[in-house]
């Protein structure tokens, strides 16, 4: 499952709709743009990953992948009308470095079809992947991250996958929980859950820390050991196929104190008080301050977009001038802490529709 | 474990000594080469790991990491004379674009310091991180990549940590394997071996595959099942501490046959013939002939250089100039293979010493 043709094509023709600037062609340099107008992934689990493919789209609309080698396949099978691939390293001959020689074949590419003017992201283009003599032209990064603000149907479809997978690791942490296994333990066993789950390697970004660090709000898992009692705060936010989930619970090794539970059905009571405020022409500092609102204190966001990138617009703060849209998907996640002694956080992620939202995670929180 | 503070100034120095430009500052900005000479590193298993840091050399040898503030702790406990850390995302207003805002940052602290001109990877920085009137200057990609080709002990400490991990992944292999079980259910043992072993997450990239595809040499592992007898190639070569470890064998579901056996006693032997021309002044050609005249044809390189990247130089190819030289490390790599029927390789990583040369691993094989 990935992108679909058609939704990488109708990427393109927004994009080259809202350009208003008339240079020859449009650089795509970001892997996750070029991913999302393409369905070129690269993956970080795989040495490819470390490529850096770029996506050519000249003015009558053609698109073409530029990619090395090691990404023949993942450019050979990408949705465009042309795949430029180029030798990085063909195991005979000692490899060049990867990314300036990206830049030169890049150059080359634009000058053999006679492109003088570039828009490209201006903060991530080096300078040697434009020709001598073809002008710099407007920044593309605004509007490529306006494009990406509301999910079309094949990104909701790979979204909901990647949820999915991370479901199948809370209910692994849930099943292997036990006081004396050490964070990185659990954390083991739910990155194999995800992945079994996903049928595929995926990349596993998380916040899993017991004890008195979950009052921290989260860190990444070491050798500490689980202690009977403990808080563990599980937040999980893998990348599955090229998109983000992100759903968090906080378990318990053992049983739940009464005020562990008070905490809990305060952070449920905080989160209905959230997704009640979820629609259309919502202003997100509205959301954050429905949570705010039940909890007291919210020294977080109350949540923020999610997608290809993590946290992405909108982001669920007090200082937000941001509306919500049909089309977005967005993390809310309320959390309770004591800094240096415990705390507690449960998250959902949604999508955001014309009628107000729907929950996209059901795991136990 | 980490670099050392001795090993990072070392190498700072070697950089400003060998660099026979003029410029005011030297200004590092491939994540790698930044942690290579400050400490500071990004993680792709964190979200700070999509960030952007940069190290500046003054050439009074000042040395300053700039972070965003996710990478706050990160550049606070680099070994650097100062971290300069900027407000990406702080929980309480949406977040400016992370790359673009990085380099805007960086161009500020430039001039705040009064640097006119500037060495930089030309490759990879993009044009606002220089801020106006400040000249570009040499390309800083060469040197960077001729101070990684031989490793100081803080780099080898390291490299020898990733090795142990990755052997632990071994020891998990063939300790689970069963006919049933799917190409990802083996690699998620795997995966919680290596984990487990150095106590953190570890970003695992590998070849696993099972039967028919060992034939064409790796892949990704999927959901095909692994059948009685089939052979399952088992390449690791996970990022550990920001080090690779780069460890083959093939394992048999069952019991191996007759050929099965034969053609792992032959890669044996290439792997000794090979071995028995790694000394420092070898040409890196002449390692590749010594495995290709033991096994008939050789399609691939007989291995390749292993640091903070893979494959990095030295490349053991047929068509290569370099010679070998002590402290660097290698992987060798002998494979046989029947495309689209079946393959094997078996893989060891190496230290080239003055008396020739330090087996790193001992995984069996």
């Amino acid at each position: 499952m990935t992108l679909t043709p058609d939704g990488c094509a109708a990427r393109r023709r927004r994009l080259l709709e809202a350009w208003a600037g008339s240079e020859d062609a449009l650089v795509v340099a970001t892997p996750r743009n070029v991913f999302h107008l393409s369905g070129l992934l690269t993956r970080a689990t795989l040495l490819s990953g470390d490529g850096t493919p770029f996506l050519v789209l000249e003015r009558d609309g053609r698109a073409t992948v530029v990619a090395d080698n090691w990404l023949e396949a993942e450019a050979g099978a990408a949705h465009a009308d042309e795949a430029a691939v180029w030798n990085w390293y063909d195991l005979r001959r000692p490899a060049a470095e990867r990314h300036a020689t990206a830049c030169a074949e890049l150059a080359r590419m634009l000058e053999g079809r006679g492109v003088r003017s570039v828009a490209f992201e201006h903060g991530v283009l080096a300078r040697p992947a434009l020709p001598r003599g073809c002008e710099p032209g407007g920044d593309l990064a605004p509007a490529l991250a306006r494009l990406r603000e509301t999910k079309d149907p094949d990104e909701l479809a790979l979204i909901r996958r990647a949820i999915r997978a991370t479901e199948a690791g809370h209910d692994a942490a849930r099943r292997v929980l036990r006081p004396g296994m050490r964070e990185i333990d659990l954390h083991a066993e739910i990155e194999s859950a995800i992945a079994r789950a996903a049928g595929e390697p995926v990349l596993l970004l998380c916040d899993l820390v017991a004890g008195a660090r979950t009052g921290d709000r989260g860190g990444t898992p070491g050798t500490n050991v689980i202690r009977e009692g403990d808080p563990v705060l599980v937040d999980l936010f893998p990348i599955v196929g090229g998109y983000r989930a992100d759903l968090t619970a906080t378990l318990v090794a053992g049983e739940p104190t009464r005020a562990q539970a008070e905490r809990r059905e305060r952070l449920h009571e905080a989160l209905a008080a959230a997704e009640a405020r979820v629609r259309p022409g919502a202003r997100a500092a509205e959301v954050y301050e429905a949570m705010r609102g039940v909890l007291g204190a919210l020294p977080t966001h109350a949540g923020h977009g999610l997608g290809l990138d993590h946290p992405e617009p909108p982001f669920l703060v007090p200082g937000s001038e941001e509306t919500l849209r049909a089309g977005q998907v967005i993390a809310l996640e309320p959390g309770l802490y004591e800094p240096g002694r415990s705390g507690a956080r449960i998250e959902h992620d949604y999508l955001v529709t014309e009628g107000g939202f729907e929950r996209l995670s059901a795991h136990a929180t």
